[in-house]
């Protein structure tokens, strides 16, 4: 037992939150700074180091109080090299030596590693993951992410793309994604894949819904529009809901087929939905799941709502004890 | 650098493999027994010991020369108990205290795992998973079997259900499952599920094919005969191997979109078809899989045959050196 701390860093594209926990996991401070995208992204990680060594001396600690500094962030990570590039909400298109400038600003040590892999993380240590060693982590907000994690290790695979849930394939010659392909999750399960299933089902559906006549009189429909009406027994909202939970369905099941986790947890702006979404994904999944994966594997929503992403940086840096 | 050896056993419906090998994984013997399973498969651990004895006696080895023993086996394992369940094609219907037996009756230490997992850490190992800390292995024999590597463990899960490949779902709504469940992969990729998929294009189909007439004539139809006329240009066998393709390269996508392993190794008797198979299931691959998934995950057929259990069960004992 340690009485060190952890510093967790949560890059987003709007903004960075910040975090200094316990050995332990447990959250002491937070805060958080509007990113600067200006300039190539070039104020970020300046902004980064100056904050974190602004709060050092504001809660007047030392050094040699902290384990270290981990991060998540968007983009391709080369987490031997501490680098990312890629990241286009954050206007990083060239290489970022972001572990090299950070442990220079900082005099910590620093570890990284992508988004939804720190959120997952996080769920898996403090959240709906129990602590448990194997657990799958499904984020669904603009897109889908995700961060699998078996025998306690993050899976990465040989190229880091282990986790890209969100590219699993549920309707061959499907909806295109952004990635190329045809029919995958992400363009069903994710915010924007929800709005793209009602606008094409509020097309054929000839009887009456608030969905349909929003829809119709062009109103700007969400994610949430969509669920907040299926609550209220709107016929198409419960149709475009009921397409989400299928392939969502479908999707933990094949992926619980492949890992047998002992949790598939569900997070991210959609997962907003609850108790109302989780039911309709778990009545899919135990269509899909093999028999002891019904029985062993079990479907969440995540518990850490924004903290994960911190929570999950931080514990990157526990190798460092 | 040790000189002492490893024992492998490969434990069958029809025939248990033996062999020993260097700590390094090269074998230097093997034989082979037929499995006994009369009287509830009573006699198969007591056949291993004494055959496991008399061959260390035949070479002259003593028992601080070896590691330990690995073995797989079918049914349901309990790695840490060594104790085996509901393996029928063994009559194994009760509990079978595989280990405690097996270390008291040859003096030596016992790791044992399932047979299909027990395949894809022969694989890669030694095989042509080539060494990788990533690999997925499938088999395809009568039905469709799986073994998951990642950072070099296997992946169990919560319910020992991890790598049950053979009942991801490729085609909901699809063929019945033994498992109760439709459209699990091995419907469609085992032996049995290629000669399904054989009978019921015949009937839709029209035209001359020497597969169809056989079909209309009641000749006995295996997977090997499917693809030896497809590849003699047999438009119906050409069909069906087509769509067994399909579903085999949505499945290695969707298990590669997952886990991004460096290779995934194809084997069991299916397999036999060779690069005819290979190509057929690269191509749906290169459609299903998320960009860095496709250039970064390779598919490969299996390389050591009938070895790769022994071998892959000896590796189970290397934790005893």
């Amino acid at each position: 037992m340690t009485n060190k701390k952890l510093i967790g860093v949560d890059l987003g594209g709007t903004t960075i939150k910040f975090a200094i926990l316990t050995a332990e996991g447990e959250i002491q401070q937070k805060w958080s700074l509007r990113t600067n995208i200006l300039d190539e992204g070039s104020h970020i990680v300046p902004d980064i180091i100056e904050s974190i060594n602004h709060h050092i001396d504001l809660y007047k600690m030392s050094r040699d109080q902290f384990i270290g500094i981990g991060m998540g962030t968007p983009g391709t990570v080369d987490r031997d090299n501490g680098t990312v590039i890629g990241a286009y909400n954050l206007n990083w298109k060239t290489l970022q030596p972001v572990k090299e400038q950070i442990e220079a600003g900082t005099g910590l040590k620093f570890a990284i590693d992508n988004d939804a892999n720190c959120a997952g993380l996080g769920e898996r240590w403090k959240g709906a993951g129990n602590d448990g060693d194997d657990v799958a982590f499904i984020t669904l907000g603009t897109g889908v992410g995700g961060g699998l994690i078996a025998n306690r290790q993050l899976l990465h695979g040989i190229g880091g793309a282990a986790g890209e849930v969100g590219h699993i394939i549920v309707q061959p010659n499907g909806y295109q994604c952004t990635c190329g392909n045809h029919g995958c999750l992400e363009q069903y399960a994710s915010a924007t894949g929800v709005v793209h299933l009602a606008q094409d089902l509020a097309e054929e559906y000839e009887g009456t819904s608030r969905l349909k006549k929003m829809i119709d009189d062009g109103d700007e429909i969400t994610s949430k529009i969509v669920f907040d009406l299926a609550k209220e027994r709107d016929y198409l909202a419960n149709k475009v809901v009921d397409k989400v939970c299928y392939y969502l369905g479908l999707a933990c099941a094949n992926i619980s087929n492949t890992l047998n986790p002992e949790f598939v947890v569900i997070g991210g702006g959609v997962s907003a939905a609850g108790d109302f979404l989780l039911k309709r994904v778990q009545k899919n999944f135990n269509e899909f799941a093999f028999a002891t994966v019904r029985t062993s594997t079990q479907l969440k929503l995540a518990e850490l709502g924004n903290d994960a992403g911190v929570i999950g940086a931080a514990s990157l840096a526990t190798q460092f004890a």
